[in-house]
């Protein structure tokens, strides 16, 4: 492998784009499977005489991609990225309008970063079940779903930019996603972190939920930040009711074990959640909002009874804390190092930037 | 974006081996979609209202991802990497058993890298038309394709490694491929080289298809290397006769007009084939070889017909230089280096390595 030592910014050569960084050393790059399994057809392996003949082949699937770079001199502990529904690990990188995107605003600071595509997903596409993709218009679903605006409208305030190359190069980021039991991509990820060490586990919309999962079942995980998670678990018998919403995806509480629950309870977690989303307990007509709404109140619910357990947790609003604009995507919003800054600070605050 | 510098080599951290490198700086790494296209469902627009309604809704697809890395005092020509059937850019990458593979070995040596997911595959999912994958084993049929062995036999002399971590990883990175017209490929790859500027690309297998018509195409275009590239372009009116084979992929000439085939004798071209390909015009038994008898036979009549209208073409069998053992993966092989050494040595020689 190899050393790289990160140094001045210059302007990208590829995008035409500038923006200013400190140096930075990273020894290793390169990528790796983890995880899946392996099924086999029946009958007898007779693909020698008859290549037609797929008798006793088999098909390994269901694993993660994992494209991971280490800084020399890098902290403790790795940062292992899972994107969320209908996403790569593309939405790390560079930003749709050719800005650094968390990939390497965490690296010009000395972490570790392993970028994933869950099972299933991008570089991963093998899965040892069929699927089909049908190829169904759906763009203005997810600029609606992520807080960008109400289509053809960007909100006023958002921190995301409006020129068409930008909105192009988003969605064209986005990439099927396929059905996937939430267990195949725990499993995968337990794997990625068999593989990355000791790390921090920093999710992603739908991939909150196998994050939580994962942080419950690996002892690598050391902390999780998650970026506007779909979902938290709670124990049985704790479990909130399903709040009515106007958004077609309501926001259910996953089910765990008093056991699994008390798992999450021994690590610091942190939750942000982006700008433009409503209080109260009674559906808005925006259901873009409205699906944000809900997710935040499930959130506060599951602070509290993750405190009520001992849990280390914090659920931060940005606009709180002087963060304004973001969608749901944190990570590629034009104030991105602003999010990153605030991640970095309660990395540091928990220990967990060594 | 950000200037790495890569120095003295170490043992990696994830897998565990070893390599040596020379120092390199690298100033700049991101990513990008290129080319694609949009298509809009019928109706009028109604999502704001009814989330469930997709009418006027659209879906950006069929463009190609790439991830690139820039080296400060870079090389003036990109090279740009085109996978091949069942691959992703993940075909570029660190090898099955852990080792460098041509992206980072090139990005050593002072080359920008660009590693290209054609589209409708890995981190560029994203179709206009529907598929569907069936989940159907075949792992064996590519591992004798790819002249590994006979199933479950390795050859004997052959530069793949034998242990089954690395065979796992082999069979878990392939990723399906969907039916996808040569064009789509080719605007595609069009549009990466307005993105990358001036550069050589370089193909594996069925990308060479692609990459042929692309390099007819595009003015970016200052060279092919083709790693055992599936098809050739042949001026209308002297495609050769498909040959018999033993091989369920017969090897069939692709035909172009006399002005685009003429595009390809201005520049030049090399193109690499592995080990333990037959000669012969008669069919062998073993229709893993069988396959690329066929196309190396393909390929030394091709390259008569280029010389016959003045193109500048050299059709390299690897053994005749010395290099063995080699797959149908040639930049993963265990002599990967020795390949990487005989493509920059026609760089050199053609004055693309500046």
């Amino acid at each position: 492998m190899k050393k790289f030592f990160i140094t001045a910014l210059t302007a990208s050569l590829v995008f035409g784009t500038a923006s200013a960084m400190k140096p930075v050393t990273i020894s290793e790059q390169g990528s790796f499977m983890a995880g899946g399994k392996v099924i086999t057809s029946a009958g007898v392996y007779n693909g020698v005489n008859d290549p037609k003949d797929f008798s006793g082949n088999t098909l390994h699937g269901d694993h993660a991609y994992v494209f991971y770079q280490i800084p020399v001199k890098a902290k403790k502990y790795s940062l292992v990225f899972l994107h969320g529904y209908g996403q790569s690990g593309k939405s790390w990188e560079t930003t749709p309008d050719g800005r650094d995107g968390f990939q390497n605003i965490f690296l010009e600071r000395g972490y570790k970063t392993f970028i994933v595509d869950q099972p299933r997903r991008g570089r991963a596409g093998q899965s040892t079940e069929p699927y089909t993709f049908p190829a169904k218009p759906d763009d203005q679903l997810w600029f609606n779903n992520f807080r960008m605006g109400q289509w053809p409208n960007f909100y006023d305030d958002v921190a995301f930019p409006r020129d068409e190359e930008s909105l192009s190069q988003f969605f064209h980021q986005m990439t099927p996603s396929f059905p996937t039991e939430q267990k195949v991509i725990v499993d995968a990820m337990i794997a990625v972190f068999e593989k990355s060490g000791e790390g921090i586990l920093i999710t992603h919309s739908a991939g909150g939920g196998s994050g939580w999962m994962t942080a419950i079942q690996s002892d690598k995980v050391k902390g999780v930040i998650a970026l506007e998670p779909g979902t938290f678990p709670f124990p049985k018998g704790e479990l909130p009711a399903v709040e009515d919403t106007t958004s077609p995806f309501p926001a259910v509480a996953q089910e765990v074990s008093r056991e699994e629950f008390m798992q999450l309870t021994k690590i610091p977690i942190v939750v942000y959640f982006g700008d433009n989303i409503p209080t109260g307990d009674k559906p808005v007509a925006n259901w873009g909002f409205d699906n944000w709404r809900t997710r935040l109140n499930l959130a506060r619910k599951w602070e509290a009874v993750m405190k009520k357990y001992g849990g280390e947790v914090e659920i931060v609003y940005l606009p709180d804390v002087g963060i304004r604009g973001n969608t749901h995507f944190l990570m590629a919003d034009l104030n991105n190092i602003e999010v990153a800054n605030v991640m970095e600070r309660w990395l540091k605050s928990k220990n967990l930037d060594k």
